[in-house]
């Protein structure tokens, strides 16, 4: 029966076209994202990106498949608010300190005479947003979140197709200081607690460092597999996108299968220790 | 040209069959894993999933296309460990106490005298990891976690395409509380502590009430949409799947559309203070 394969062989040849098109529609979806995106100005804050965070931001945004949308390199911050009984501060309280870089108890104390309330000291790690043009995008860039240490990264997805990935990690403090504006701590607890706070800024920078390098190693494989799929694709019409994605992904530092693999042990506490006791 | 149109509806009609045994394929392959995986001792330290998650748990394990892996309801922790100079404590440090309820002053004293190095504090909130059989599947429950308050919860696509939906929160605690064995506050800032890392055990379980009661009704829309779709197919057989799951997609609770919406605004410091201040 030669005519049941001539329709399924014009049914492939007629796809391809169709699912070229489609690739190309997203991509051209995913550029005008990416130019309004950075087209906007800058609405944190400090109105620019943290200098530790500037390498690993410029790098994202120079590649076609991603764009980064937030990012914070990492604080330390003195915040005074009221909790209401929930235990959760809102929203509004008051930022009494905020720093990128260490931190000195004096300059703690000289904060710490504005609180009127619950004053929290905590330290935030780096955190990033980056929008991805593909999911198999945001996997690559995934694992290299995952093997930088920030264990806690993960993938969004939202209503119309937009993904992202937000690295993050949980390593972090956050100590009430005063109740209803009154020091409950000493001087020398404060100086203590920095001295744990600017160790965890310092880990949290040599994890961005790690990130960077990764992120390097992962996207020049994923050009090199790129360009031996074009090659291959010149020479051999029916090699498909899929088969060209399987031969990119990148094989540089060991990518685990994210904390999928450990939890289908079906290990609950022991796993969330191992999240928690400073793996990452 | 009367032979484009039936060549069209031909491999349109070919292609169904084989897109309908790959989908019966993945839903085999995934009733396999939750087949081994619930089948599985649990290993973690208590062995069994805790009470305020028992609830969350179950309704997970009777659907088709969930199982659980590991859980946590959230728990007040003491840890004793060296941090050797990072900052973050080693994964084999002591356990001095652990609690999923309302812990009091005297426990904690009375664990204090065990601590021979740097002990730590911790609250720690409601974690759960779930496989899903597909990636819409983890989008329904992530929209459900976000609307819960779990706003670190975030969708990890691991290498053989298996899924899995982390539930996370932001909103913990960590407090050093002793340098080389010796106290570094006093009782009366323990009993304050304690205060509010009994504040947010009682937020936190009532935040997995509200992620229960969301992911009822989600689930439930999801029956009710899956069923009237299923009457349409057998009305209307060239209703594809793509249309049935679009119109399936929870209604319930307002689905935002995750982080995804908010850091398209390109805020770096100002998002990352809205998810850190308690906002989740």
């Amino acid at each position: 029966m030669a005519a049941p394969m001539e329709k399924k062989a014009h049914s492939r040849a007629e796809s391809r076209p169709q699912l070229a098109r489609s690739l190309m529609d997203r991509s051209a979806e995913f550029g005008r994202w990416k130019a309004q995106s950075l087209s906007k100005a800058d609405l944190s804050r400090k109105g620019s990106v943290d200098e530790d965070a500037v390498e690993v931001v410029e790098l994202l945004n120079s590649r076609e498949e991603f764009f980064t949308t937030s990012s914070c390199a990492g604080r330390i911050l003195l915040l005074d608010g009221s909790t209401e009984g929930s235990g959760v501060q809102k929203q509004h309280c008051c930022w009494l300190l905020v720093t990128h870089k260490p931190c000195a108890r004096d300059d703690v104390m000289a904060a710490l005479k504005g609180a009127t309330s619950e004053a929290v000291l905590k330290f935030e790690p780096f955190i990033l947003h980056v929008q991805c043009r593909t999911l198999q995008d945001a996997q690559t860039l995934h694992s290299v979140a995952i093997d930088s240490g920030f264990r806690n990264s993960g993938i969004t997805v939202g209503k119309r197709g937009k993904t992202m990935l937000a690295v993050r990690s949980t390593h972090g403090l956050e100590v009430p200081l005063t109740h209803k504006g009154k020091l409950m701590v000493t001087e020398e607890y404060i100086e203590f607690l920095l001295t744990i706070a600017n160790q965890k800024m310092e880990e949290n920078k040599r994890r961005i460092g790690r990130f960077y390098n990764y992120l390097q190693h992962a996207l020049k494989q994923e050009t090199i597999s790129n360009s031996h799929s074009k090659i291959k694709e010149r020479n051999n019409p029916l090699c498909t996108h899929k088969n060209r994605r399987s031969q990119g992904k990148a094989q540089g530092p060991s990518t685990t299968e994210d904390n999928g693999r450990e939890l289908e042990d079906g290990d609950g506490l022991e796993i969330s220790a191992a999240l928690f006791l400073g793996d990452d």
